[in-house]
């Protein structure tokens, strides 16, 4: 038995009309955080609550999960993973999450979040946790309620059931597992960096990079790593991100320093590896889970792809350094490629996540991930918190925040109820390797490539390996695919060993 | 009897959800027209449609009529302009309008227009009007259609009822009346002008500004009329225009042309004086009558009076040229104030009328006013329409097109099926004389402020005179409270022959 095709068009055709809606929302929020006037932002917040409910309406209407569920029946023993059935599955699994939570629920928790958000930017501007503690509280609570209702009637975790909007199908043990295998070898090579007497010199990246001229060398770095200008665009903003407002339409943003050479560079080659993910996704599947990303985890390895085993690499720095050193002219004009590369790969443990390196930066992710499993658990409260992350960070990293603002108030993703979200920052590290690892065994000469500037074998890997799935694939299913074995920490720690050992002189 | 408060809310609740949506679909449209990816533009298309939709089922919705007929019932002896009445007023006015149009026929001719621009772009690229020809016959078949559904059963000709969505409630013979009372005292002027041995020189206009002076001194110039930037923003666009995208984001666009001065300048006061009747409403009425303009020839009358009676003025230059000169230095370092301001009071025919200046502009509405009546009465065809066009410029502007995309093909409207959009324009540039002449009786120093660069008076008259009401009183209405007298051509006369016989020399 096969799905009806007339039944299967009247299901992608309310979906498609969803993502009409959705991406019409995504627009007023790029708009928001890139031009409207600053007087705007009330009515703006009802214009896309408008356009939200109206696509929960769609998404949820009666018709359509009788339609879904009339599907799932006719799937029969077709191909999960084909097109079609890919369709039906997904959508089905929207469906049931969604079911489970009342409008109620959604609603206090769109609130608390809110407040959320607004209390813990007041918070950190005060620098004082105690300001922000209440409404914390009150957002684990609901998102607790969130987690227990989805996750009731399943063997799974609360914290796994939450972890499962950003994160399909990944279980808690197994990334638990990884994520001990990683933190071992990773405080070791830290360890041996401390020890040795090697350094780099930073301070070349922070002579005065003009914005003009780190935007041009950006907007030059993205579209020669193939993020195509017909289809997107490059902006500026406070916090970068990558938003898809259509099939050819993604909108990459970067933020630049003009002091801090890497902040606008690494920021745009990581955002761009995001824009390469959307622009690489099947667009006559647009709106449809064929053609939408299949997880978090998956995304955030194409953005460290394309930033660090790319964009921190000796043979991509053979290939654009002459070009950097023209286009930032005199600032490194006496500094040599092999003291340019040292630089933009220099390890030091430092208090704030998106300022790190790519050796601690996974560190940061560990501690957030174990404490969040505990507040969501109820092991640890809220109150205790500033306590518990000051505690880690001088365990782990060696230096106690001296205030929460360099603290546990860094990261907006607790007060907007994002519990279950820190974990694939790592995942996507652990992918990235992985994927690297496996696209230079299969591409071959893929170091020369880069060396040379051709980045086309690598990016129709990509395309091939991971973005034309869409959702066909869980981020687990397609890792496997893709690299022939199961997600690992192998990959991550030997590319990591393989760069910096060398470069800080150490032999073990 | 009034009406029922709830009744009323429930009303009006659905006009601001209508709102909420229409203003998103105008955000997506700015969106296109300044920032989107060229390859976007299908799916775009899409996105606008379908909210377009939302907003068109919100206001044809049985309910809402059903509500909307109660609360016509209940009116009774309330003063029709008050903010309640004129609310229901005119949203049971524009559900008759809407409700007379089949969903057929507006989707034929929104695929007739699209297919029409798309036409338009290409003939006048090809400089070829025969290739226009064909489509152009197709619309103006679909907007007959159109203005004879709204006029059926009512004593309006054709084309008055395609006016009447740009102009409610204008009357086609009054404005014949009032255009033919400007014809010939304008023609008379023009030819005193042409025969004066007086000439300024707009060579000092056509030296090189840099784009980058041009747009500070653009925005530095908005804002001192009052354009609040809090509440909007300037933006550059190949066709400048304002729109309005919540009670709080009024966006004006402008393009600069760095060989040509007054075209970014006064393209910004013209769309600042948009910007300020939209600033102007009342934000609490946001998406309901009384908070949205009344009509286009009013709105027109605020872009124009800023632009001309305001921008174009001897005080105005008084008080802003030293600025300009040290803005634009050394371009203006050896032009006399006297010889800049002669200069943007430059009158000479030409053949576009968006580069014509304020004297001859008319004369190009009055021969478009007079080719679409008979295009949509039938009595010209669009075989035949290139030859009329040519000859009414030879006639009354004494220049003949030497080719289509100088002449019939230069504006954009009737592709798009704007029939009766036309006279707006020269409406508009009636009422701003007619405002003006008002505001300063009223106001007394007007000139006096201008020179001192204190435009609070005149903004607040415009505020407190016109803004403010909204749609409560149509834009005749409006005209007749401000002004103590009916629409009239003696004071736009009044205004250029007081102004540019001095200028020329002329002495009657």
């Amino acid at each position: 038995m096969s799905i009806n095709e007339q039944l299967f068009q009247t299901i992608c055709g309310q979906a498609r009309e969803a993502a009409l809606l959705h991406s019409a929302a995504d627009t007023l929020e790029w708009d928001e955080r890139t031009r409207m006037p600053p007087a705007a932002g009330d009515y703006r917040a009802q214009q896309v609550s408008a356009l939200r409910a109206a696509v929960h309406r769609l998404k949820t209407d009666g018709q359509f999960a009788e339609d879904l569920q009339t599907a799932i029946d006719q799937l029969g023993d077709e191909d999960p993973h084909s097109d079609a059935a890919s369709t039906i599955r997904m959508l089905h699994r929207d469906w049931q999450r969604d079911r489970k939570l009342p409008t109620e629920l959604v609603e206090r928790v769109a609130g608390a979040t809110v407040r959320g958000q607004q209390s813990w930017d007041h918070a950190r501007r005060q620098n004082d946790f105690s300001l922000f503690r209440d409404v914390l509280d009150e957002v684990i609570d609901l998102k607790q309620e969130v987690g227990q209702r989805i996750a009731a009637g399943s063997e799974r975790t609360t914290y796994e059931a939450l972890m499962d909007e950003y994160e399909p199908d990944a279980s808690e043990q197994q990334i638990q597992a990884v994520f001990d295998a990683v933190r071992g070898p990773l405080v070791e090579l830290i360890t041996q960096i401390r020890a040795s007497s090697r350094r780099p010199d930073p301070e070349v990246l922070k002579r005065e990079y003009p914005i003009a001229a780190q935007r041009r060398f950006s907007e030059n770095v993205a579209q020669r790593i193939g993020f195509d200008f017909q289809r997107g665009r490059l902006d500026e903003t406070s916090h970068p991100f990558c938003t898809t407002l259509g099939p050819h339409d993604c909108r990459i943003l970067t933020r630049y320093d003009l002091h801090w050479l890497p902040s606008g560079l690494f920021g745009t080659l990581h955002e761009a590896g995001h824009g390469l993910y959307e622009q690489g996704l099947r667009t006559d599947w647009f709106g449809l889970p064929p053609g939408s990303y299949t997880s978090l985890g998956i995304h955030e390895s194409q953005s460290r792809l394309w930033e660090n085993q790319v964009g921190r690499s000796k043979a991509f720095w053979s290939y654009l350094y002459p070009d950097a050193q023209k286009s930032f002219t005199p600032n490194l004009d006496d500094v040599a490629l092999a003291d340019f590369y040292f630089a933009v790969n220099w390890v030091q443990p430092s208090l704030i996540r998106v300022e790190a390196d790519e050796a601690t930066y996974n560190l940061h992710i560990l501690i957030r991930f174990d404490l969040e499993k505990q507040l969501i658990d109820g092991s640890l409260s809220a109150g205790d918190l500033p306590e518990a992350w000051n505690d880690r960070y001088e365990r782990d990293l060696g230096i106690r925040p001296p205030s929460d603002a360099d603290g546990v108030l860094q990261d907006v993703h607790w007060s907007a109820g994002l519990f279950g979200y820190f974990p694939t920052y790592t995942l996507g590290n652990l992918v990235s390797a992985q994927l690297f690892d496996a696209a230079g065994k299969q591409i071959g000469d893929l170091q020369a490539a880069i060396g040379e500037g051709d980045f086309q074998p690598l990016r129709q890997w990509l395309i091939e390996n991971v973005h034309r799935y869409g959702r066909c694939y869980s981020g687990e299913e397609l890792v496997r695919r893709a690299t022939g074995g199961s997600l690992s920490a192998d990959h991550l720690i030997k590319y990591l060993r393989d760069k910096l050992q060398p470069l800080y002189g150490i032999t073990e």
